[in-house]
């Protein structure tokens, strides 16, 4: 559940939380009410090809992007951050589609915040060392959903986006 | 000068090189000509501060070689690819700014060659292992230029123009 300690003192936020990664990028959307409830709006995945030519795969993770901020009008963007221990191959990868990302918010002037995958399970989930069932449990608990969204992806972008909710929430003293 | 070997078969080409960064980004406009030649169009780099939020950095990137790609109108690009040695955090930071490189290109459906730095000093310079200053001599050499492109990452910009002409440059036999 939601901490109670956790409300929000100004107006409805539409949150978009994004999880990046070239061959899937995990998002999600969520609504943060002025009685500091969470709902969920939508979350999915943007797959690529390991096929395609990497420009092809960067525009289709920026295209998709863009229809979501399109959709969506988020009013501020939470991206996950990267994990330092990734070997060089992988972080030049991700970085590629964390650009894209970046980007997309970018060109629409929308504030974007980014959390270590540390801070997001220490967020959301309790314990910085959650496994991805555990997160994607403490997903379903906070927004009582019937099940945890899949992929696991789609859950590790709605706690990206959770954790920005909870961290920008105003404490109750 | 340019090896007398190498001729392009068809019309004029317009290429643009980069050599992809953060902080710099370097590029360089030539025209490769029916008749072999190769002319330099103008060269520079896009300078972000790293006072800025990343994402305003990758943003200033994309939109400086998206400008370039409008006044131009370059029919291919060729992007320096990354040297496979730098740490997990240069190589992170690195990916950011080429993927929005990349995505200016393919956002313009304009064709993406990759060369290694390797690959570019042995084409441009006739060793893998050039410095920057034979990089920047050689680069005045080819192009009849009265000095090199200054500062190096145009000069880099350029030579990686430069190794795409030669390329996909057709011998004469």
């Amino acid at each position: 559940m939601r901490p109670s300690w956790l409300r929000r003192t100004e107006g409805v936020e539409i949150v978009l939380g994004i999880d990046p990664g070239t061959a899937v990028t995990g998002y999600g959307v969520v609504s943060h009410r002025d009685d500091g409830s969470v709902v969920l709006l939508e979350c999915g995945v943007i797959r690529t090809s390991s096929g395609q030519p990497l420009p092809d795969r960067i525009r289709e993770v920026f295209i998709g992007i863009r229809d979501i901020i399109d959709r969506f009008k988020p009013s501020s963007v939470a991206v996950e951050d990267v994990f330092q221990g990734k070997n060089v191959r992988s972080a030049l990868s991700l970085g590629h589609a964390r650009g894209a990302i970046l980007l997309a918010a970018a060109l629409q002037d929308l504030p974007i915040a980014e959390y270590s995958p540390r801070a997001i399970k220490k967020t959301v989930v309790g314990t910085g060392s959650a496994t991805k069932d555990q997160v994607g449990y403490m997903v379903q608990r906070h927004l009582r959903l019937k099940n945890p969204p899949t992929p696991a992806d789609a859950a590790d972008g709605v706690a990206t986006a959770l954790c920005h909710c909870f961290v920008t929430g105003t404490p109750v003293r």
